[in-house]
């Protein structure tokens, strides 16, 4: 059957089940859901006796006091991104006792996890869940079909409705604690391997029947501030490093220092200006790339040539945002995960710099999420379509290189959703017929920058009409494309298997489309 | 039937339903348990708009928007206790709709909700589920069974308990916000009307199928610090005034000045110093009277003389308790009701003074409730027994003085639980055969310390043993109850009718007793 963005989707996918096909951006949100019930073993206690000791010797005792068994899932969040220990520590003990078909539900896996592939060869990881990913080993994986069942791809906000509605039921959650005391309150900001919030855990820790602490910073009682607190924690585990934190900042989280890229960066930020969105009271949020990051230092710049005070910054938040707080340019930040140390050190002593939940950060399915609250959101894309759709999981040549992360959440909240990017990369060009996998559909994103022109979402006309005077080097979407494929050629179409590796959902839990493993 | 500390009750009591007796302290702690489902109505967006607006123009307005109907369950915390308005408001406008068969479950009601009595007399109110009352109107009400149905005195962790259960199922949540945005972020630390934490609302707005706030200091989006979040908020309503802070604090919630209390408070210090209970990682709860205040400021004379370092002081806090923290007596403070406005200031900037919810302080049914850290917990009674069961709940005349309030909870917890009382007050002795009613077991109760003397709990034999050389003068509690009734003569017994007025539930939902009306 074809979805509501095009693509072709099997009404059934091996390994996954049944599919709902993608319907429209907004068709599934908003109506009544229900928050699932979540399954507690009460630390008991006599008096005297302060319940059940906690504390557990080590990883491999753990997990037999928690009772994980072939075919559980167990989670893990994502904040110490490519310098996490924690899901390799625990999935080497899982596979030394034996246990096989495991499903993998990490908010997020990066290079550093390449030890999961012997485990997928192995059989004992036999299903990944994922809203983050980083193009290395395991990547390479699943883009090859190693894994048995397709991963899911869900978006920031799809993973903690799928945690709340029960679609996604988390057996055993081990959350990496930069401080933790023997019962089980812990914050992320402080500590040897701090990591700054810890907000992709809080469903995690909300909702598995079991959740494990694992910390190398065991404090006296009380640890403070607490971030997620003891009731919800079942075990703790002091282990030497749970981390390297210099593997949480990687690539670029600093202002880009390519001409080209400043030129586009400027170009959003006056395009901004220009449409009226750079006022007080507004909001803005970028990912961490460089010319994201200069999007933000142009508008920044604007705020402060015209004494605008805005709202909010959000999402993973770089040094650059927390400079832009300091300066009086919001009136707060609310951060899902520290993209630096700058970030880190914020987070942990400014109390306007906050951490947020998952659900209220971008669940579709709560009493309202930030991302409605957002007025420009900067986004970035492997691959654009003539129809707006955006792709940020594949590559043009069928292999996986991100998730989704908060891109189609950001994109339906945002007032205005701009995808920045050169429109060559390499050799290639972003801009495409059809993007190979649709990540963020068309509807929700509203405007292309590039170094060789601005495209507009046909259906913003109120964009349209309001620049309609500007000197801005506004074009058609098609021409842009027919510029790109004056340099780059037209791409040949990418030959596939009929295997499915990849599973992307969108924010409501729908199927926006599938990644089969490339010829 | 007779129930474990002794008293007969009624095996279904109408209006409350079938009894489940109490059958011991720790019965029924532990095991496992489920968190109840809870309903969302998501706030639904299109592109460019942000939902549906929170923002409502009135108390009224709010009532028809949440559906509110006859026979359904509405919430309030008790943070403002005495300054709160926001009560009366809004059970002023659900009587105008003319709505009956409400159920009020509040944290607590005070003094001041006197306007209650009449909706209690009209029955549009036939229910209250509480774990805080002060003496006024409305107790008065209640003790004379003016309320159609027996009123439901829960602990502070048994709230909890029983609204994640769903035991206690609440409609709609209104929560005063001394802080609020437009979108349903709030805190209680800050505004004209802060009354400090808000966390015996946490549950509230975690399970309730409706949340409404209600705000006299609507600031622009977003509040900082978050401590209720958007997400779990569906309307936010702006009024002139939510309550009057100089409510806050009433009685006394300083050290006492009457020598007498004074001696009482450091014979208390003396022993726990004498047993070994004041040294490094000591944990400290006490209650806001000036007694069990003067204990505090004793016990800390003693850790400043020996430089002992406290883990934490816990429960409702007052000032004295941010002087100890302060002063470096404790790593943190964990707190569910700020008790005055050094408390209240304190909350909002010091990080170690942490809110914790009712969940995380009290509930046996969690993964560990902070009352199984606590060693040393000072209790008030309104009377003893022999048998060391402590009432606060009623006067020796039968009326209601007081709700448990977390008084089974901590004694429960606490490595020792001592209750400071002089043993005459009034022309009564405190000390009884058998309690009016019985609030927390006598085995959770270890010590009595009174102004004639220390009754050790028989079953703390280690206790008996440590101070067996000790000066302090040390009774048996009959000997102790004789001297009382020297002076206060043979108390008569309590002529009652048979009808229920208040069911005391103990922490795990068991009825440990009944208080009827008196004749």
């Amino acid at each position: 059957m074809k979805n509501a963005v095009g693509k072709e989707i099997p009404s059934e996918i091996l390994g996954y089940g049944k599919v709902r096909p993608f319907t429209g951006a907004y068709t599934n949100i908003g109506g009544n859901h229900t928050r699932v019930t979540s399954n507690i073993k009460a630390n008991s206690l006599k008096k005297g006796a302060a319940g059940e000791d906690k504390l557990i010797n080590s990883i491999e005792e753990v997990i037999d006091k928690v009772g994980l068994k072939d075919g559980m899932t167990v989670s893990f969040h994502h904040h110490l991104r490519n310098g996490d220990y924690v899901t390799n520590l625990v999935m080497k003990e899982i596979a030394k006792k034996g246990l096989k078909n495991i499903h993998v539900a990490a908010s997020g896996l990066f290079k550093c996890h390449e030890p999961l592939v012997d485990l997928i060869e192995n059989q004992v990881v036999t299903n990944i869940t994922l809203s983050t990913i980083s193009p290395g080993p395991l990547a390479k994986a699943i883009t090859n079909g190693k894994l048995k069942n397709p991963a899911v791809f869900m978006s920031h906000g799809g993973r903690p409705r799928a945690i709340e509605s029960g679609e996604l039921h988390i057996d055993v959650a081990f959350i990496a604690a930069p401080t933790c005391d023997a019962y089980g309150n812990m914050n992320g900001s402080f500590g040897k391997s701090a990591c700054g919030v810890l907000s992709y855990a809080y469903a995690d820790a909300q909702y598995a029947d079991k959740v494990v602490a694992i910390t190398d910073n065991l404090v006296p009682f009380p640890a403070s501030p607490v971030e997620i607190s003891q009731d919800k924690v079942d075990y703790v585990v002091q282990i030497e490093e749970i981390g390297d934190p210099n593997g949480i900042s990687f690539g670029p989280t600093k202002v880009t220092t390519d001409p080209i890229n400043l030129k586009i960066a400027a170009t959003t930020a006056r395009l901004l200006d220009e449409i009226g969105y750079i006022k007080d009271g507004m909001s803005l949020q970028t990912g961490a790339g460089g010319t994201s990051i200069a999007v933000a230092d142009e508008v920044g710049k604007i705020m402060k040539s015209k004494n605008i005070i805005g709202s909010f910054g959000s999402g993973g938040i770089t040094g650059y945002f927390v400079k832009m707080l300091n300066e009086g340019l919001f009136n707060g930040l609310f951060d899902t995960q520290c993209f630096d140390q700058v970030a880190i050190q914020s987070s942990g002593i400014n109390p306007k710099h906050m951490a947020m939940s998952a659900t209220q950060y971008a669940n579709p399915n709560c009493k309202g999420c930030l991302v409605n609250q957002l007025d420009i959101m900067i986004l970035g894309a492997t691959e654009i379509d003539v129809d707006f759709n955006v792709n940020v999981v594949t590559g043009s040549d069928g292999s996986i290189l991100s998730s989704s992360g908060g891109n189609n959440d950001t994109a339906a909240g945002a007032k205005i959703a701009i995808v920045v990017s050169n429109l060559l990369k390499g050799r290639l060009c972003v801009l495409r017929d059809v993007v190979t996998t649709v990540t963020t559909p068309g509807e929700t994103v509203d405007v292309l920058v590039t170094d060789y022109g601005i495209a507009i979402n046909p259906r913003r006309i109120d964009l349209i009409e309001k620049l309609k005077d500007s000197e801005l080097p506004i074009v058609d979407i098609q021409e842009l494309k027919a510029i790109g494929e004056r340099f780059a050629g037209i791409p040949k179409p990418l030959q596939t298997t009929d295997k499915v590796v990849v599973v992307v959902e969108y924010r409501d839990g729908t199927v926006i489309d599938v990644v089969y493993q490339p010829k």
